[in-house]
């Protein structure tokens, strides 16, 4: 074929593949609804060579939203039109639930390939989804090497360094000049990582002493000793929790540590990419905990959504009850005075919110490490002033209310009392329970929000209706 | 001096530097009491060497971190002993309040020399807190390239990838090779960027083509072409919101992305560290807008807290207001049964608790993009059947409860009825109010909330109370 009738066709080819790119997703970079009925259709019509042709248009962690949005027949329709590298790729972007359904439909054998195309960490991270036969299978059919770094990486707890960490990286000894590791890296070009951002300078212990950013490496002159341009390290130790990784990066705006054995031996590293899903993974299982959301049902069907749910609502219920039992107290009262059953949801309602507030404040301020023993004293006193300084301003807006409503003095001043009080306990709830949990070594976020919300309801119920019987009856 | 005398002076200098940079931070990576406290001292010693000595012991964020733990008088007393660079960095990392107060303290020129070791985002972070007159002087005491880069960023909106990115970029033509691309890095050392990640490849319209990562630069031969090596890349409009762009960065696993004009011109680009901030900046906007606390009050006073906090308490007090109506429509009832009243507000929390499950999935979900117009159907139905499986079982639970209770079978029933109800709204409008108002376009964080407690309150008193009045009298 001559140049000239080459060079059309496959400017064609590619127009129609750009096209269909443009079309996959919108402006803000989600799916079309379009797209995915061409999907849904070509699979349904079981034509491979319009499914292909259609993922191809797609990046993987798009792939995996479109079979997040699929009914599960079509996922499995889709499946087969995948490649291994491709087919890596998403299973590490895909939810929880949905992989494990995929990991159910594809062989072992495919499996292993995929995973041979992954990092140790993203490759730890699916196996460990697994069911335990099929575990032992995919690893048998896994190459030595592979299974050994695997099956490492899973011997680390959960949420720790030791999982997060790739076990490849790329180590200078202290000695090397810039050109011999340029040098060197060209040699074995294929047993670099695919990405790196630092060479470790190590000793003979092969204890990281330094890091070299490789956009330093690239501009320092040949003769140069990596000695002379590495900077200081944050090292990692391997058993560290997942959130004081984060932290670390974060405040040092890290992209890259070394990860080191108790002895301080470089085993891996852990890079900025993984630390963004630990932030929000972190920050999303705080704001679950603090709606009182456990972690099990996230994409799960109904029954996991009710399993995440329900043991919230039935300590609530429980907290609930105890609260009320401040009303049947004041039964007599309150039959009568009925106005006071309309008043106090009110004075509950709004000692909850500020608590709410309070308490939320806390929680992050303690996730961020803003607020810690230093600074503790100082936070709950102006939280307990603000609290009365709020309680003051809704106790006199409410009080006019009450009056002009209802034209009692003294229920005026029994509703804004108990609101001064509530909301003033409610400041002092919110920013001490969680600093308790906290010292306690549990988490703040969890378990706030139960304790917090009975003192208030309790306290509201109760000054609202004390204060009124002493004063009104 | 001879070798020998030499070596242990040295070996002396660096313990007594590595025992305070043990000393300064606790094993969790958070400043130790015990180094503030001696922090404090010298300062109000007004030592300086040891002033110094100490604070040389510190990485910049750690001096921010310190900064922050002391009082007013203590931070003046440390701000001449920080050097320019220093300076610079930790004022990148101080929080917004502190930062003003320390911009006010230190002189222009000062600034500028500061100012002039940070990137062109960073130093437009700093400039954009500064007050006008200073802000002029600043600007002046800049050099003229300093001073374009700063003024060009602040001329992009708050929150978009214009304001987010820095200008320096490695660019390089598309038909050098790898070997001319080193070699020019090496002779242009001094006019890169600090770090980088991404060579940008261009067009003679400096339109970015693709990009390689360093890391490929690295392994590859010198003589192999640019083009050949480049990966395809997301490219970035400069007045993206940068909420999108965290998106991109996270779903793409991007380290670094270039930004571009309308036109396609390279025009900076935006680094993974960058967006770190911006997720945690984001999250935490999130979570504490649901609890109702706005973005002022972060780190200020006692009366930015309040600014912060009252205006959702009084907009509450006013929806629980119009919900307590409910309540006295059913005066005459509650009268003959008091019993009413004590169990009315289990009801409207049970229902708020479970509408603020529900709304904070759907707003987690909305803001991960993982509920979209695509499955929004499915979601709200799957709510639906949750909230109505959780309202039975409690409704089961309390009922059985107050059976044993009051032992009265139509309390029981009324009460039973009116959890399963409340339970359904719940659902119904947790997942519904965030939904529309992002299709309004508003943010679902900051106002479903308040719409929610008032939907689930009302329906809690009026199902209750009603039922009861229908069936108990």
């Amino acid at each position: 074929m001559s140049r000239e009738l080459a060079d059309p066709a496959a400017d064609i080819e590619i127009d129609r593949e750009e096209d269909l790119e443009d079309l996959a997703l919108g402006e803000d970079y989600a799916l079309n609804p379009q797209f995915v009925s061409m999907v849904v259709d070509a699979a349904d019509r079981g034509d491979s060579d319009r499914l292909r042709e259609l993922l191809s248009a797609l990046h993987p962690a798009d792939v995996a939203d479109l079979i997040g949005f699929l009914a599960a027949d079509d996922r499995k329709e889709i499946l087969p039109h995948l490649d291994p590298e491709a087919l890596a790729e998403i299973l590490s972007e895909l939810d929880y639930e949905i992989r494990e359904e995929i990991l159910e439909a594809v062989s072992p054998e495919v499996l292993a390939r995929a995973l041979g195309e992954l990092d140790s960490d993203d490759a730890a991270d699916v196996v460990e989804d697994l069911e335990d036969h099929k575990r032992a299978e995919v690893l048998a059919a896994l190459p030595e090497g592979e299974r050994a770094a695997i099956e490492s990486a899973l011997s680390y707890g959960e949420e720790t360094a030791g999982r997060l960490m790739q076990r490849e990286v790329v180590a200078a000894p202290q000695f090397w000049t810039v050109g011999q590791a340029i040098d060197h890296f060209r040699r074995e070009a294929d047993d670099l990582p695919e990405l790196f951002f630092d060479v470790y300078v190590v000793d003979p212990a092969y204890k990281p002493v330094g890091a070299v950013p490789i956009s330093t490496l690239l501009r320092s002159r040949r003769d140069v000793p990596l000695a002379q341009i590495m900077e200081s390290l944050s090292e990692i130790p391997v058993d560290m929790d997942q959130e004081e990784v984060a932290y670390i990066f974060d405040k040092y705006h890290l992209i890259s540590a070394p990860v080191v054995e108790p002895g301080g031996r470089l085993v891996g590293q852990i890079t900025v990419d993984d630390i963004v899903g630990v932030i929000h993974e972190e920050s999303r299982e705080d704001i679950l905990a603090l709606a009182g959301v456990s972690d099990s049902g996230r994409h799960g069907g109904v029954w996991d959504m009710v399993a995440s749910r329900l043991p919230w609502l039935l300590l609530n219920t429980l907290t609930a009850a105890l609260a009320v039992s401040v009303i049947q107290a004041f039964e007599a009262q309150i039959a009568k005075v009925v106005t006071l059953a309309v008043l106090m949801p009110i004075v509950a309602s709004l000692g909850g919110n500020g608590a709410t507030q309070t308490l939320t404040v806390a929680v992050r301020a303690l996730a961020s490490r803003e607020l810690s023993a230093v600074n503790a004293v100082r936070t709950v006193s102006r939280e307990m002033l603000v609290g009365l300084v709020n309680g003051g301003v809704l106790a006199v807006v409410t009080g006019v209310a009450i009056y002009l409503v209802f034209g009692d003095l003294r229920l005026c001043a029994a509703f804004g009392a108990a609101i001064i009080i509530n909301m003033f306990v409610a400041a002092v709830a919110g920013a001490l329970v969680p600093l308790a949990l906290e010292r306690m070594g549990r988490d703040p976020a969890v378990s706030s929000a139960v304790f917090v919300t009975f003192v208030t309801d309790f306290t509201g119920f109760f000054a609202f209706l004390g204060i009124a019987a002493l004063i009104l009856l």
